[in-house]
């Protein structure tokens, strides 16, 4: 008997910094298997792309008889990537994505997205990679036409989009900055936990957040809270993480928002219920969307658009 | 011919977490000689402080004939210090640093002043060692009963003071965010300076923190003008810079200053430089003197009005 199944429509890649994501999508867009890595791009000894994706997604390939399409996004189409895919300025729209696709040398039916900038001339100079095709995967998935869009992280992004196309965006620092002060600051030392979350603490940085003093008075407050005692040291990330996402989203959504727009949070799962649980106290209604299915919606309706799939 | 000099009237030595600085005063609490070291109380090993203050002043004491008095500011009053000497709550005066005053047992008349905090009951707590010596030097130097003081540093203190005593105070963590970004962020590996300061690069940065987006979002753009060139990579640790001391003037002196009071800024010169030219282009005007000044003069009217020396 041999050991047959259907052929996948397109195999799709989200390639960042430190992670590395595919998805195997059946006929429909829908994912079919997921595999995860943490070869992301810095990971990736002597620039060799290929013997990892290959490691991570061959056998996805054997049973067909053509090569299946790999579409690709994220850091990998960075100068410090694969092969660079140079950034389309705003506004972009989805055809602007698909007219910046790069086909990688030398490999059957892969590409990889270009990512997008607000250019230095605007004063609001910014980049992104990946997060540009989650948003139109997510517009998409939604059929919305105009929305804000939340992406936590790393480096956070805020997305407004205006009739289909992404017209600006912002960048907030806000899980580096957590990183580095909760790992390398005064602060580490006074902190006790193992990585749990506490919500009520987390609940007291949003609330701090928004008292004056600015977010570099803030985050002392972990460290006078923490040396009172009127937190205990495993609540004190929590209460770090409050401060930081309570400033992220007070000041991005302010910049991004209008009152006609609704917002969208795309994220992991742990992620998006910390933000949801701010949003909510500071009053504003969204709809929350698991990036994977973001992520596949976008590349799988780009394929077709670009005529790459049926 | 012996080998005479006039006995000094006091030592003061401010000892903090990474350094620490004595100074020997002559009668009229002038600054006779003065060392510096790096042996901060977090390098001081097996709480061996008697040793390592010993090798950095004892031929000091020796022409005298008693032992002259040394008083000691900072985080050497810690917990983590030689001995503790509880916080002073505000509003504090001179008088209640003085009757915090602790003795090191088994040590000739060899003092540690208290810090002062803010309790946690106002909402705002906050805590200091050795700045509040610093401020009270500073107003008698220069003759002041109200003023806000500046003290830049790893944990920038913003204090108001009414009357002649300190009423509340602000901390920023501005010089620690801007090492822990500048070594262990993605934002080093753009930058290429030796630590040589670029005027321009600065204002540029005191510039951008008045923009809408807040702190999270103007750090990103350290990365932005580093990709797209609009700032060179020697130049990306200044503009760092220029951002995260305009966020924190911005927010403390909002915080503290009233119209009425004269800011008076207390620093070393490097950073005492940065400041002026922040305060400048704020529009903020402000009397400069030298921390060094500052620290003696506080600990020698300290010494004086406690009756430990005439």
């Amino acid at each position: 008997m041999s050991n047959h199944r259907p052929a996948f429509s397109l195999i799709c890649v989200d390639w960042g910094t430190t992670n590395l994501r595919a998805f195997a999508l059946d006929e429909h867009g829908n994912i079919a298997e997921k595999r995860e890595s943490e070869s992301g791009i810095q990971n990736v000894q002597q620039g060799d792309f290929k013997s990892i994706l290959n490691g991570l997604i061959q056998d996805w390939q054997t049973n067909n008889s053509e090569s299946t399409l790999v579409l690709m996004s994220g850091m990998i189409g960075s100068r410090q990537g694969w092969l660079e895919a140079p950034y389309a300025t705003c506004p972009v729209s989805p055809q602007d994505l698909i007219d910046g696709l790069v086909s990688v040398p030398d490999e059957n039916s892969t590409w990889i997205t270009p990512g997008i900038c607000v250019p230095a001339e605007t004063g609001r100079p910014d980049v992104m990679r990946g997060e540009e095709t989650q948003v139109f995967g997510a517009l998409r998935f939604l059929q919305r036409d105009d929305a804000v869009l939340c992406l936590p992280g790393t480096h956070s992004k805020w997305v407004a989009v205006d009739q289909g196309a992404i017209t600006r965006f912002s960048t907030a620092m806000t899980g580096e900055v957590f990183h580095v002060m909760r790992e390398h600051s005064i602060l580490a030392t006074l902190m006790t936990d193992n990585g749990e979350h506490d919500a009520r603490a987390f609940g007291e940085g949003l609330k701090q957040s928004a008292e004056p003093g600015g977010l570099l008075n803030h985050l002392f407050t972990v460290r006078s809270k923490g040396l009172f005692n009127s937190l205990p040291g495993n609540a004190l990330s929590s209460y770090l993480s409050g401060i930081l996402i309570g400033h992220e989203i007070r000041e991005l959504a302010s910049l991004t928002h209008t009152e006609s727009k609704e917002i969208i949070l795309l994220g992991s799962s742990i992620l998006s219920k910390r933000y949801a649980q701010a949003l909510t106290l500071m009053g504003l209604s969204f709809v929350a969307l698991d990036n994977d299915i973001a992520t596949t919606q976008g590349l799988f309706s780009m394929a077709q658009q670009a005529g790459l799939i049926k």
